[in-house]
């Protein structure tokens, strides 16, 4: 690794990211053909936050955030921070002040492949923070790392300037060049679902509404009335 | 594994259910004599969720929900589904769309041995969930597994017909022969347990109320006055 | 071990201890040196509660809660207990009814390198626990272990007597002897934090604040315009 | 669970569960439609110990091996032990003395859902042992659990008599009523597997033997010559 | 915790280390009581390795293996390197040249709660050690910790000069003071077990030979001879 | 993803990949500053491989190993084959039939984040893999996947091409345009090393080799010779 901080990074477009901020993780997942999705460990540290944006990357060593500050500068009015880290940690190295430079840039949240801290304050401010672990292990400012790299985050390799989706179903990452495609595809399943909504509502049957009984048959599934002997 | 769906399977009676569900899960735990909890990896995705019913169970494959569709209609008002793996897997294999057909049809709640996604709008609509995982990874419809046969399902084999307990503690068992007595065993601790809370209000200590210091004397407890020496 | 109460252990300063409390968890930790704090896998089992207190140590065999009936007769007001267990275990050894009963002794919270059960009660009950797991899973009352012994609870060394402070960010434990000069340092800390706060929150850079620059440049960081060829 | 002792139990037939012995787990699982394999983190104590033999079960109390000692009066030559625990749990339930009275029976091995002691002396008897953990943490003899009823083991419900084929693979269950079936299938999968082996060491191409070039093609699987983009 | 070093500690007695190694861990760990085992997730890193001795302590930061180079000066001829870590770490902060310079000091093995790396070079040295994880992530000199203060290692406290037994079954600790009166015990417990391995292995039952067969009825077990409807 | 195979990929120098394989994973991951190194869980699936190797990637859906029979034909001698899987799955996707492939194109070695079986087979034929898990659950081959595409495999982003280096300490991936450096700086480490462990063996401490004692007074470490006060 260099120890570089890279700067002026292009970004996915603005516009495109709300749109698929507006989608949720789940809609834009599988808009991407079911890629890019974060381990399942990444979690929201408080319930019910929701954001969107451009990756501003950082690689930091375990038990020390000196990279976060250093990244802070970097960040633009709707970016997110996402922070891959050199080894296994859950030390709490995102808090409230960290997260108030960071609202005070524009920032509308943050991914720690690490620990974070301050859970209570966060809430309150309501910065939305996705992490592995909570801890109050704070960290010191010892190594350098980088910024603006990509980064292993959670199981997905992440490019500065990828758009970020994240709410209580997790994080997708989105590459820049296939935003915009993605969006349009997301919102198009959007809307299909609106409709399926209502019939499922009324009491229509996937089985149905999918025309799945004859594909189900062909695969050579079989209906009995008794239970069978256990 | 036949891969079969069950028609017309016996329950557990539905007013006993009932009963048991109003009793909550540890006590139907303590009251079973302590057998038939899930493992407590399994948990609510989103707290304060209770619900009980007759268990019509799925065998699914993991990261394929095609079975799910095919259960929904074997449910009746008062079921619960219960979903066991082939394996390991916390992929998102339910969500809310899955939820409005389960909930149109009278299902009162779901487990599933994998993950679980939509989980803001699961809350929203009042549908409880207990599951693996929490995941946005959706799933194909390519292979089949079995309704209504015996599943293991985090640790625990259900029988579909079996009751269902779950709250915030945890997802309770109970085979169908046993249901009766359990509630009536659960009924009588409650309200044996309702005097006691009222004691231990009030400052008696449990080593009075339930008479422990001679079966903790004669086991060879000692008490001394002078913090050991460490 | 020897199974053994030890009775009247001497205790951190109250007054200190409510200070602590005051501060919270990672301010705590922070002035402690990060030292103390115990694991992370600790949780509160509802979020948002709060608790300082002096340490009533218990040690429990695997599924046994027989200890913690013990030990509620040693607590006084401002205890909190601290359980370790012989063997990892996730049993719910707590409940509403043990909660009813420290409650009335004045005991502030709980913590437990087990499993806690009734939650939804010990939330209305506003009694705070952080255990490692959350299970219905009821224990026997059959073999000793020790009260107000040091025991190790989630990695940390807890000897009676300790000031505990638990909040949504973890438990740190603070040795008698440390506490009133932990207290002081946490109260610099917290106010010096306040300055920073709104500093950062009016767009000033941690970079300039911390005077990070030139240490940052002497640990070789480079920044760069272009995006470096992936 | 009642606290029963099920005797003379039926048993699959001895000479099918040699065949499905010589087999091996990931032979027998691959004939069985890939149904009963128990989790992996099931792992034998010591590396190449191999068995097979019908199943004379278990259900004990975390901590406690009264009802193994139990259970060794129930075992007959041929059969094997299958030790599923009430609470996930990793001690030593299981050691050389108890090792030694199972070879005095002709039992061929034990599978334990719980820790194993005595490791050396295991390897040195060559008495193969499948566990989830290895621990030198004793148990107590003080409550009751149950011998030959069915118990979940690693996930995969074992009924008494069922066969057991078990290597460094993993263990695999085959109820008594496909045992002969899916001995047969795999015979002749082995059988084929030969045939196979040769073919690929010379060097023919997976794709060509397995005639897979057309579905791949007709999937949408693309070849192209230049490394893409990164 | 204060960055200090202890040094002239006082140990357990060498004779009676040693007859506690020539016990093992399994033994001795009952002896004592079924207290002082480590958690089992500390293994050798390679099988058969068996060690004795007193322990001299490290405590180190994550990633950070300066303390252990001070460590050595103090370790004598007996002594076991015990390192506990501030925070859960798997880094390879131990390998062939500082066993090389343990060595050449006297010391029978290293026991580690953090990673092990040189695992190949280990075993053709026959330093034996036991550590949660195995990595080539190597480690930096820079922060202070401390030798000869009691450090929690896998869930155990370990003071200076405690005695530690180690082998294939795991880690066990033995206060300085206790050492003597457990080795007395595990001798009179191993001449025990060696009658009852030959009883055994001679066919007698433990339900007899332990004279279990009355406590067992009182505890209300019950034989049936038929199997139970499933 | 694009379901694609991408043919004629550039490869790291194969004179390279060997001097970096001589050197061990723990010394190349030294050499390469402390990066690429995979995440602890993949270890050999036999104790004792050792490989090296150019990077042919597979990105491979859970449970399905088509794609490996795909990636064989673009193997030439002296690659190895490393596996990213889109969900985390622990299903044995590899085993002897496509290490028999494998071997006759001259591959070296295969490192897979999911499951292998065969273990005995591989052993015999020494044909190394590390993975995630050993299982004996096999593969459908329904779902297309990607070859020669960048994969996160444990943690790591890998290139094809990239140079790979596994032994009993684990894999570290090297990019194609750092190999010959690191191979020179690891040569180089490698030759100190071996003085440096002549000095040790003869019981020169590493504190003086190192000139550690200056700076650990200066970071103000403190050496006192009574025991501290527990």
């Amino acid at each position: 690794m260099k120890t570089v901080v890279v700067r002026n990074i292009a970004r996915a477009d603005a516009d495109v990211v709300k749109r698929l901020g507006a989608l949720g993780a789940s809609t834009v997942h599988e808009a991407y053909g079911r890629f890019g999705l974060m381990k399942p460990y990444i979690r929201p540290v408080w319930a019910g936050g929701e954001a969107a944006g451009t990756a501003v990357t950082v690689l930091a060593q375990p038990g020390d955030n000196w990279m976060l500050h250093v990244a802070v500068e970097q960040c633009r009015p709707g970016d997110m921070l996402v922070v891959g880290c050199t080894t296994d940690n859950t030390d709490g190295m995102f808090g409230d002040l960290l997260a108030t430079s960071l609202m005070a840039r524009g920032v509308t949240g943050l991914i720690i492949d690490a620990g974070c801290r301050d859970v209570k304050s966060l809430r309150e401010m309501g910065f939305p923070v996705w992490s592995k672990a909570i801890s109050a292990k704070g960290t010191v400012k010892a190594t350098l790392g980088a910024v603006n790299v990509p980064v292993v985050c959670a199981g997905i390799n992440v490019r500065p300037g990828d758009a970020i989706v994240a709410d209580d179903d997790g994080v997708v990452v989105i590459r820049k060049m296939d935003a915009a495609e993605v969006a349009i595809r997301g919102e198009k399943r959007q809307a299909d679902e609106e409709g399926k909504r209502k019939q499922l509502a009324s009491g229509v049957l996937g089985l149905d509404m999918y025309k799945m009984r004859e594909p189900l048959a062909k695969a050579g599934l079989v209906y009995v009335d008794e239970p069978e002997a256990d």
